[in-house]
């Protein structure tokens, strides 16, 4: 196999990076991922690996934002989702109020801003701007998406009966939008006080499973 | 630095292998992974992460077992888990009967064996024998824990409200099992269709997050 110059059939288009690197050496993240509309039909497999995402509401001319890892899928389609959001978050009481919200997927490059948002509270700082997150308009709800997150899912509060007791909201996903350009996104995994996995390899197994 | 003789402070002794590789170059899984006591305050980071996990239940001498993504922490300590068991699984029976379970965590080694135990219903088989998975005594509960599995969860169930609606199940852990030589574990994180991301490495950054 020559070397010089490589067969056609052999070179791979690499991945569009997710940031540019400046003069300064700085990672700029790039703005504008291009988010496609997503069949909600295949939603599920976006949340079944568990990775930490971005909960995005807004109240009274305010944007919010917070880090969230406990949630499930609770139905395939639509789909539909089940979450945790301890009342001692800001987000609880605009989730309630509103019946509305983006869940946003962040990857390993926004990192640091995923603890910054789980470090603060929205109660008193306005997130978006703090850390350098970009509020984009939704097309069926009106909390932000989150520009920098490859994937974004427009949700509506449908269940309640299990905020009292166990702060567990249930979402209905009406809107999909995902970069699908991004076939192995570097998700991020809490594993708890500050450790987060990072997405490894996907494999691929015959399985009967959906 | 010297090469010929590592210093003993840079001697970092390997992970302890969960398989070792026969005369055919086949791999054997090492059969008894040594899982001590876990303390039940930390369960919580096995679970956030989003790994497939191996349900387990026992009902009438026998014991089964079904691969399940749909998972998510509801509380810290004790530690609850809210699932869902879909009404067409064997396991959804079992567990309703029985009211306990056991959630035990498999890593890279075991996926096809995951997704065997996925494409397969315990109404009609042991998949125990079948898939060459060793059921363990658990030390509150009658369902096994899986030995070749590196964490395993002993729960009770204790909220049956959302079954109807969402097949959803809140479970309590009583019990934790880990093997906490295994660091970083290369646990199985479902993206749909036979799709597994395996777990890459773990970082740390600075959180107020628990």
């Amino acid at each position: 196999m020559g070397a010089g110059r490589a067969s056609s059939r052999c070179v791979r288009r690499p991945p569009r990076p997710l940031h540019t690197i400046n003069r300064d050496g700085e990672a700029i993240i790039r703005k504008t991922i291009a988010k496609k509309t997503f069949p909600l039909a295949k939603v599920y497999g976006l949340l079944e690996p568990g990775p930490v995402v971005l909960l995005t509401t807004t109240r009274a001319g305010r944007d919010d934002v917070m880090a969230m890892s406990w949630h499930t899928m609770l139905e395939f389609e639509p789909p539909q989702i089940g979450c945790v959001v301890s009342n001692r978050n800001h987000s609880f009481t605009n989730l309630l109020a509103t019946r509305e919200c983006a869940i946003n997927i962040p990857t390993a490059e926004l990192a640091a801003k995923v603890v910054a948002c789980g470090n603060t509270s929205g109660a008193k700082l306005d997130k978006f701007s703090a850390f350098g997150l970009t509020p984009r308009p939704a097309s069926r709800i009106d909390a932000p998406l989150i520009a920098e997150c490859y994937a974004s899912l427009e949700c509506v509060l449908v269940d309640t009966r299990m905020v009292s007791r166990y702060c567990f909201f249930v979402l209905e996903v009406v809107k999909a939008w995902v970069d699908t350009a991004i076939k192995d996104p570097r998700t991020l995994h809490h594993r708890g006080r500050g450790a987060f996995m990072l997405a490894g390899r996907t494999i691929k197994l015959r399985s009967r499973m959906k």
